[in-house]
């Protein structure tokens, strides 16, 4: 984890008392100590109708960067002095709620706190003891579905072709790669380090992954992708996104999920501008680009198929997934950070209870 | 027309000579005196399965300066010592071919040139007396199509959205603003100056047209979309693809037809660096964004609607089309000079004979 900094306050959970990491202010490129605090309040109660929810596991994720600024988005930015958001899995204490029994587990998006109340709306109920009750966070939720979705609906990879993706250790890009294998293409993964690439080939079965961080990363993605790119599955942007464009095929398909490069910038980075590389590739190349939210942009039956598939690669061993699991809430902020940075090496979750 | 340069040999026509438009050289930015060539050689003769060609109008069109490029893209470049491409309309002056009579006009494919030999293969014949036989290189021809199966296939646009046109007094723009206005959109067009500008709301009946060379651009484009952007039909990149971005809508649409302010660039211009821009807009936005080459991305049944709608459009007045018409083949480099500087008026074609 980054030693860069630590929240001040940090103080072990007493009972009577919920700890909540909230927005203090927006920050100015990478958060900083100013970003986050850390508070104490009284335990909250359950009236009726609703439940009190013990946080069991954080997910910690790029897209929380971007609630951070107060910027016209998909979602609504964490307001000043709000719990930071995020999904969770929790565990029912008290409840006055149909449907759910104290002990259940539970999804929520209950955010970066110790306890939390709920009306139940929106909350998926895992029963008392699911297997790997974190994976709902990643592989079996939602960075999981925003492979699958966007890898194939939007990505749509024939056999034969040729996938890239990019942070391909991280529970996106990795499933990403492997969703692709198993529908006969050619993955070549991009990822920070040699202890990361050889996972994402030994482990995960890729055929290629290329350390983005080596002097001539550029000549090796072109080496590794003989016939050219026909799907670039997008998690980063920067000089990735840039070494890929001359190397995209007629018709190729691009699904923006996400640019994590570029998440701190305060402003336009530097010359040249690519502009005219990115429009002019989708124009000569005829590509599709689009960008996905993985919620708003597709019908809710892809996620029953989702579940079914991704339920049985894992079963059959066909899918791998790694986990790096930090301990306590008030690590969250500088482990956030690392994720940002790319200094994290698997799904990232919080275990806060 | 551009005084900037003419070419060195111009001479008049002469009976049993063909004169003929050669790339003698590629271009370093805008095309100049040492680009094009005319050069004067042997009347051609049809052979057998042959027939002998006369052009009577060259069309000039952006993509033609991608064509002097030696860079991948959808079509081959035009090699060092060949005619130029270019689509025409001509006149039969021999035939051995089936299917074709001396005097009928035909759309051919023959480029820059006075006369050309052909077998057939891929023209289509517009009989003796086609109404506005040059209206097949513009309204009822490839641009008119461009504009029809970008903006309705791609596009999508809805009955109250918002569609924005640039080089909306050209002939793709102002074709995509008409039939988006028939399909119960607000349009609003970007054109360069003010004749520009009254015409496309007076004549084409746009909502709006602003003017691109204007100081607040920019907001005064804001202004005109006060719901934002639903389709961008993108014919020119730069200042004014970089001004629509922050008005796109979520879900919004961008058929990319050209990017004509940046095809005389010879490396990447100076920063900031717009990447982050694109990418992030397509990614919050949830954009698709979609590079076409007409005659590649559509099905060629789609040809057929467009034929039926666009003939029926002109019949009943609901489609203007305006065209600039350039008098000798010698002036046509000039004359795409112009095109690619924003300085023409309409669909410019080159009247040869």
């Amino acid at each position: 984890m980054s030693p860069k900094y630590n929240l001040e306050i940090v103080m072990p959970q007493e009972s009577n008392s919920n700890r909540r990491v909230v927005l203090a202010q927006r920050p100015n490129g990478l958060p900083d100590k100013s970003t986050l605090k850390l508070e104490t309040t009284v335990l909250p109660q359950a009236g009726p109708g609703e439940m009190l929810l013990r946080t069991s596991y954080l997910s910690l994720d790029p897209y929380m960067r971007g609630r951070m600024n107060d910027t016209k988005s998909y979602a609504e930015p964490v307001k000043l002095g709000e719990v930071m958001t995020g999904q969770v899995i929790a565990q029912v204490v008290d409840t006055n709620c149909d449907g759910f029994e104290a002990g259940d587990y539970v999804l929520a998006g209950s955010g970066w706190q110790d306890y939390a109340v709920s009306d139940g709306v929106g909350i998926r109920n895992l029963g008392k003891s699911p297997e790997n009750p974190s994976w709902f966070l990643g592989i079996l939720g939602m960075p999981g579905y925003t492979a699958y979705a966007g890898l194939l609906k939007i990505g749509e990879p024939k056999p034969g072709e040729t996938v890239v993706v990019a942070a391909a250790s991280g529970p996106v890009g990795a499933t990403v790669g492997q969703i692709a294998k198993l529908k006969g293409c050619r993955v070549v993964g991009i990822a920070g380090g040699s202890e990361k690439c050889a996972h994402v080939v030994e482990n995960l079965g890729f055929d290629a992954c290329i350390d983005h961080k080596a002097d001539n990363f550029s000549d090796q993605l072109k080496a590794a992708c003989p016939d050219g790119v026909d799907v670039y599955f997008e998690n980063v942007g920067g000089r990735v996104l840039y070494a890929v464009l001359p190397l995209l095929n007629a018709f190729a398909r691009m699904p923006v999920c996400g640019v994590v490069s570029w998440y701190n910038l305060t402003g336009l980075p530097d010359g040249p501008d690519f502009g005219p590389a990115i429009m002019g590739t989708i124009l000569r190349m005829k590509v599709k680009v689009e960008g996905f939210i993985i919620f708003d942009s597709f019908p809710a039956s892809l996620f029953k198929d989702f579940v079914r598939d991704m339920s049985g690669w894992l079963e059959s061993g066909q899918v791998q997934y790694k986990e790096q699991v930090v301990d306590g809430l008030e690590h969250a902020p500088a482990a956030l950070n690392d994720l940002l940075l790319g200094n994290c090496f698997g799904k990232m979750v919080v275990k806060v209870e």
